[in-house]
């Protein structure tokens, strides 16, 4: 942990300011209430009125860019200080083409189709009661994440296309920056007609005013974490206001008995070395016994920099003298995020779904094989929320799925389960309408 | 409270047994995983298969309902002996007609169409990747409930036909009931090849049963807490586990400044009256105060034997000489669930969304107007799972509003809405299937 992540999962004191634990509870609820109060006039605020919200923040995000770099310039030093890794800091660090890549996003956000009122049913009864179930915004939506700038003006648009106000706490190493994006997004909310305090953030109210905020049942409607394991374990841990949990991604392919070489080959390349860093990368391969392909797949991993830790039975289809180190548990545990595998060898489907059971978290797993027993027994065992037959692992993505804009992935069952779109930030309202209509 | 409401709102100690709570969190967990496994091989089993058994397992409560009987003679003796209300004992209580109702509600699941495999979205995307994310159990799900034994056949039902796995935990009060309905569905999925773990009780295993259970986060899919306030809002609070919310309906009524007369009347008659024990029931009347009818509709409402609970403003409406007693906060919230009646003048649509927003649980509220601004303003402005113009809020029901069988009325905004049916218990699975697909 350095301090560049999100306050839940550190100890920072410096930004916890100096109110009695009644009065700081009492200040994050006058920012829900605030973000509540918003959040009905945003709810009703049509596609076209949002829309032109969204671009126009857009342009204010480039029109101010100096004020957004200068802020940003202040954070990197100051984690540079501290002795931030270069990796955090890159993840923290703006410049002129970041910022047009956030406005390019807000734009494309601006041309997706806005799920607020969308009818997920509508019925006329037997009985003459007209019958519909609309979209609805979920209402206050809150995010917690690191330091991470991006995530502050992607939650907030999504936020706002879906109908949402939203309550951001970013890491606090990016508090500046933050503070800035901020700013500009409430100024022109503010130009446009649009309540300001549908985007506020409680980053001043430090650790404590999080924890406050992922105890504010009733007050926040759901929140969404962003980051690394840890941060999101502990938001689990500690929320007592409805979760999405997204993210974490220890990812399994099969490279089953009859699975063609040249593309088990393309796929586990494409699934582990195309951008390692992601959720929807490779961590596991689980190796048939019987598997011809495997001595070429693990040689071309091998060529591409990956390191790989196999378990002994593995260790017979590696080229001779690679160096690979020994799996353990550890392993079948880790998400990596970089240029590591591990590799286990299995004498059957079954035995590799019952190790899916153990580890995987979730997220998706991958088949490859020409048989098509093997793929329906994967297919109807795996328990996650995407299963893939023949296909890179990294197609798990909602823009890949035709969701368009990406709330983030989620590893649980209830809500949303898998790539989320703007739809995931709803909910629904049953409208019924009759003519004095009573039940006999 | 009594000792019929079920465990985590009561005190009772003399159920749990002397294990340690490491030996007791053991049990519970082998329950948990006793369900898992069962749910897998549930999971996958056809309509078919699972039509048979609900079928078969309707046949075998009525043909074994002396065994039934005579555990329900023990429970309700002790009950009495324990000196619980007739009330009480009411809802604890089968008979032959009970045990009948029972089985024909299993027979009508049965009927209905499976959720299980259903495609939500099916696409063939652009590069020719073939995306299916299809509707799949979500495995184990837990039901905490009060001493009904009509909910162990009800939740087991659904359980069932949505192919989940279900662990119940009744009242302690219909703790013989239970185990004999228990064992019937046991023995019957059993005698029909599937396994009889996928209906399992912890009721052994008391109160702190119960709370390893809702701390079972990871093995437990989703808790379902069925009963009064007090037993949902115990669950909600100590749930680690996912928890559907269900029931609480503090339900609100709007008699509009241009409300037609007879049908106001019709309207509040019917959801005071018809069924005053269950959560559509109304429970506030908001009265505009140009409400030509609202003379009309309180003194049918006082005919009919309801107790109005009056506001100051209020009082002027009723007929001369109507013992009526004054509202307070208390009764505003309040669930009477009995023929009792808050009443309230407003000045306006929005005066009435304010006292909604303050009071209300977010079941359903209704408005009677012929304006339709008055309808707009007021269908937009609740926040709740169902608004009904011109209709009785009784019509809020799984099976009025044409879901068939009913899981619960969710007045939470995450994954289910108002009324749920058996696509409820499901969550869904993204199958994508290519043939060597990589991402570029």
């Amino acid at each position: 942990m350095t301090d560049l992540q999100a306050e839940p999962t550190t100890a920072r004191t410096d930004d916890t300011p100096s109110l009695t634990p009644e009065q700081l509870t009492a200040a994050v609820h006058a920012i829900t209430d605030r973000a509540r109060t918003a959040s009905r006039i945003l709810g009703r605020a049509n596609r076209a009125r949002k829309d032109r919200v969204l671009l126009a923040i857009a342009d204010a995000l480039v029109a101010r860019r100096d004020l957004v770099l200068a802020a940003n310039r202040a954070d990197v030093e100051r984690g540079r200080a501290a002795g931030t890794s270069d990796y955090l800091l890159d993840r923290l660090s703006l410049d002129p083409e970041r910022i047009g890549r956030l406005a390019d996003a807000l734009a494309q956000l601006a041309a997706l189709p806005d799920p607020v009122g969308t009818a997920v049913r509508a019925e006329t009864l037997p009985n003459g009661l007209r019958m519909r179930q609309v979209r609805v915004p979920l209402g206050v939506v809150a995010a917690i994440y690191e330091a991470r700038p991006n995530v502050t003006v992607d939650i907030a648009g999504l936020a706002l296309k879906s109908g949402n106000a939203v309550i951001l706490r970013g890491g606090s190493a990016a508090a500046a920056t933050n503070a800035a994006l901020v700013g500009i997004i409430r100024d022109t909310l503010e130009d446009h007609g649009l309540p300001d305090d549908a985007v506020l953030t409680i980053d001043e109210f430090g650790r404590e005013g999080a924890r406050v905020l992922m105890e504010a049942r009733g007050r926040v409607d759901v929140l969404i974490p962003r980051g690394g394991r840890e941060l999101i374990q502990s938001v689990v841990t500690n929320a007592r206001v409805p979760v999405i949990e997204t993210g974490e991604g220890n990812v399994h392919i099969l490279l089953d008995e009859s699975a063609d070489e040249e593309m088990a080959v393309d796929i586990l390349l494409n699934a582990k070395t195309q951008r390692p860093s992601v959720c929807n990368t490779v961590e596991t391969l689980l190796v048939h016994s019987r598997s011809g392909a495997a001595p070429a797949v693990l040689a071309a991993l091998s060529r591409a920099g990956v390191t790989l830790h196999v378990d002994d039975r593995s260790r017979a289809f590696l080229p001779e003298g690679t160096a690979a180190p020994s799996a353990t548990d550890d392993d079948w545990n880790r998400e990596y995020m970089q240029l590591d595998l591990a590799v286990r060898t299995v004498d059957s489907v079954d035995e590799a779904l019952q190790h899916i059971r153990r580890w995987s978290t979730g997220h998706s797993e991958a088949i490859i094989t020409n048989s098509l027993a093997s793929s329906e027994e994967f297919v109807a065992g795996v328990d996650s929320a995407a299963v893939l037959v023949n296909a890179s692992t990294r197609f798990v993505d909602g823009g890949e799925l035709g969701l368009g804009a990406e709330v983030g992935i989620s590893t649980q069952k209830m809500h949303a389960r898998g790539p989320m779109g703007l739809a995931e930030l709803t909910t629904t309202k049953w409208i019924v309408q009759g003519e004095g209509h009573v039940r006999r």
